[in-house]
């Protein structure tokens, strides 16, 4: 059982929910979610921009008639999502935790451990006080069991290390992984409910575009929670990104060189070991596609390799506003309560 | 001036020009770009399944009074561009060559010299008498002047080929390359005119899908014209291919592992070097996007590196019926008549 | 409390479904209600061309182990859906009825009282041997309340008599609608799971085409269910469809001549209470939108008019997998069995 | 000859040509087909937001070395196009025309004669000193033959009046239209290159949005252009506006109430006739699609009826930004010349 567990099934009452920056994209998903959640009670909608708007009129879909606040500093609930700007989780954060609120963050804020990635990769000045625990539950599931704070992974970040993590973080075969290409294509939706001309239909219909080649500030956590020091020296990783004509979804292809030759056989059977109790993870026979994973928590995994088995090609699927956000964020609060990992996330 | 030149400018009239396989959206193209060529005449469009159809009713911006035939044999025009699905062009070139025709085969029927290669990777028995020259004139303009007949790139492989060509046949700083991961994504026109239910619009819309990962059919077309014999002994070369829901256009990211560390400044100023009489290579300062070149024969290229300048990655971007298809096709046939390259192509 | 209801309140165990035609995107839309429907139990997922394959296999967004069967005859559970092509349920559903089985039947089989009318708008020959109570709940709740088998209607004729019947049911100062003329957009699902040429991405992306101009099969189903009779004699209905580049979704534009002003308040609040005890219509104050009833039961209005107040533009939104077919079955279904009517639909 | 090709043909040299508002949707497709007319030279492109970048970086498809300026009111060309936001054109095509330039302007400043109409659908207060001849040249051809300076007409407008006008022109067999209700779709470059939420790809994708319903803008520019005072008293007209998810494209459905019944054939030869001296009108037996019109300026129509034949119902298709835009444009431009019609058109 969690630590939020603990408290919390001690009384008789569901634990209440708020989500601070709730009308994005990724607050409106948790809002959906939670409001489905048959053991927590969702009860404040925090939207700084759409204060005093019922939430229906903007997300109809959404079958409530709460209306979106202005964030006050009254901390009544039990348990608090962020979904904010990168860098304004950094000052809300620790009063939560200090006034011993269960808080999952879904910025980059508490991502990084090194100061100064952070200070690289997310605005300079700024830097948290301390590292939250890493949300990935396929990797993590024990520190967050027992965490009363969570750092929500990326939406790249998620996908990738779910491709790689069996080959880095369990033997197989002695293989050692000396190179990863990775390269990502995201749903716009990731890029947040935004009127950039850059992002409007008539721009992005029938387009596809690359950004931040090599760069990306997702590099540094998949790294980091890959603790890539166990991996040999001269070790290589690049991460491109690119945004295509799709709403939802994070597609991935990690093209993952190996020190020796292994079967496609082999690799299929290791994957489906290493994620045998992961309950969102699907290894898949045939090729992910995004509309197989769309509005679900799962990421589905499709293991090839070359001919010569030198090579493995590691593809990935999932919803980025589910398990890429929103599903994953539940998945770290079911497990944090105690609850059954799954809950309301089926 | 190319060999077809020499025999067409002599006499006074334009030459003729027939497409064999007219209805397929390459045929369509050609079409397209040959009815506005001002130094070709196109006279026959031979199409099976369409034949005794208006060219209008079919594709109604095409602007002709022209019929569909089916292909009888009699050879009355110049030029002869096939556009046929893979293995059927193998009879037909012999004929036309035999009789001194001009042919532009689009087909990846006579692409691969090694005939193991060819029967591994296109239908086994039916094999090529003979390879055709491989017209990628940004490569290998000199043999496409003297040819007869043109074997037409692969839409993938021009992509990728104009991507790392800089680096492999010209030599900068003495670096080498070690590993190079490809991925491209290419919109749905590449699968044909097509009722696969998989290729539907309710199957494609907001998904991605990829397919034959590490196993293309293109893999030993590019590495044969990247002459790779010449590379060390372990280079690797991975690519995978992606559909997305666009109709046009390939954006192929290059991920390339170089034995020194090269400036992303030197690299561009390379690129920019190598391609400088090339008139549809575009080496561009900012990300290419598909919007840029659709409707084009233009390649858009942009060079970045990792921080450590250990990797590059290119990212390109073409129009995979114009650059991948008809317009390098009839690049190909303006080099071979002594046209100017880009002529009618602009 | 419906007939279906006394019959299975009585015992202590829920209900048992199948759904014949299950593989189609219907029956897939009806999978995924029914399996997580509180009430019912689904059992059999017939589906002739998928026979023998798992469904997850098929649709692997559905949570479920089930594995497609052949219609065997065999008559095992309580409940029959039917999302089979038009035609096909003629001979199925008396078998089920005679048995006393709960019946509904998706297709347009049984939907048009006059045999003349079947006959010009369904294929030809085969007449159904009689009418099913038409399972329009907004409309009809009463008569699905006691019925046995139900004909769920027509995805455009949802949307359309929605935005029609308060102006011909009930009485609104009078006027009369002299002339009411339908445009609606369908999503490319409402042609089925489909490999026609035609309805390829690369066929319909950008793209939009009408059909059936003033002769679509649902104009009889409409105007049967306003029963216009009893509208004044010149009174005149055209309809006409289109698809469009989206998947899901009907939205509909009705615009209706009325024989005297009406202000557009007056229209609204008349629309108001007209569905004042309708759970899945929502009658919005702005304008109805794909996005905001895309995966939900809901029917979204909006009221406007002209200027000089004698035309009213009604305009209508829904999913048409959902309340046009399998979401709308499910709330016959309730009725049926004596459910609330939003069971296992919110 | 018109009037300004008297003026230009004397001379030896091309008129030279500006275009005013150049780095709009509707400013860069008139610099493409203007960059390729053989009988005009394209100079300034005036450009207030993008002033000092190179037209090929905003525009990479763009084939030219120009740089966007700030106009300076120097007038140093024969012809000009602007393509404003409405209200700017106001004051400077006084300018132009004092000084005799040849003036196409493309927003909707200079279209409605009515003052009191202006003023209610365009910005209040300020108004046009003079109405332009309406560029419509299927209608008007003669008028724009001698005008100087033209008001080009909006995007849905030319769609509908050229649906409607065959039969409010031109006599057939006595019938009078009582009533046409439109509903057109547009595609999203209609709403021109903006950073509005609600025209990003996330919200517009698999969405449809009406607006303005019987309120549009460019319902009194199309009863203007039919002179419906010539028609029945009672004469009604509704329009209804759509937006899809498509960047090109208008697709009107034209619903007309006939005050007789006329077979379909009739209504054909009667459309065939109407337009048959129109190079971009085409009469077509099937339905039009927005892909067959597309980057073309061919405005294609399709001739439907109801079953007891008292209702036409009339579609359109054009490309908004070519027959809605700048096609349209440069096609008065090339009658006002005296140029063929049709010139760098096709």
């Amino acid at each position: 059982m969690g630590y939020g567990g603990i408290r919390f099934m001690k009384g008789y009452k569901k634990p209440t929910v708020s989500i601070i920056g709730a009308s994005g994209y990724s607050g409106a998903e948790l809002t959906k979610i939670l409001l489905r959640h048959p053991s927590v009670k969702l009860e404040k909608l925090y939207a700084h921009t759409q204060t005093g708007k019922n939430v229906r009129d903007v997300y109809p879909y959404l079958d409530t008639d709460a209306v979106y606040e202005s964030f006050d500093g009254n901390l009544e609930t039990d348990i608090y999502f962020l979904a904010l700007p990168h860098g304004e989780a950094l000052s809300i954060v620790p009063k939560l935790t200090n006034e011993g609120k269960t808080v999952v963050d879904l910025s980059g804020d508490f991502r990084l451990k090194s100061p100064e990635e952070h200070a690289a990769f997310y605005s300079g000045n700024k830097k948290p006080g301390s590292f939250l625990t890493y949300g990935l539950p396929e990797l993590f599931h024990d520190d967050i069991k027992t965490a009363e704070a969570i750092s929500n992974p990326g939406c790249y970040a998620t996908s990738i290390i779910l491709g790689i993590a069996p080959l880095v973080k369990k033997t197989l075969q002695d293989v050692l992984i000396t190179n990863v290409s990775c390269t990502s294509i995201s749903g716009l939706s990731g890029a947040g409910k935004s009127g950039k001309v850059e992002l409007s239909f008539s721009e992005m219909s029938g387009n596809i575009r690359a950004y931040k080649a090599a760069r990306h500030q997702h590099t540094p956590e998949i790294l980091q929670a890959l603790d890539t020091s166990t991996l040999q020296p001269d070790f290589g990783f690049t991460f491109t990104p690119m945004i295509a004509p799709l709403v939802r979804g994070i597609y991935s292809v990690l093209t993952i060189q190996l020190d020796r030759h292994i079967s496609a056989a082999d690799l299929d059977e290791h994957y489906r070991m290493y994620y045998r109790s992961a309950p969102f993870v699907r290894v898949q026979k045939s090729m992910p596609e995004i509309q197989h994973v769309v509005h679900t928590n799962f990421c589905d995994i499709h293991v090839a390799n070359s001919a010569d088995g030198g090579t493995a090609v590691i593809v990935t699927a999932i919803d980025n506003l589910v398990k890429g956000a929103a599903g994953q964020a539940v998945q770290n609060m079911n497990i944090m309560l105690g609850y059954d990992e799954t809950r309301g996330l089926l």
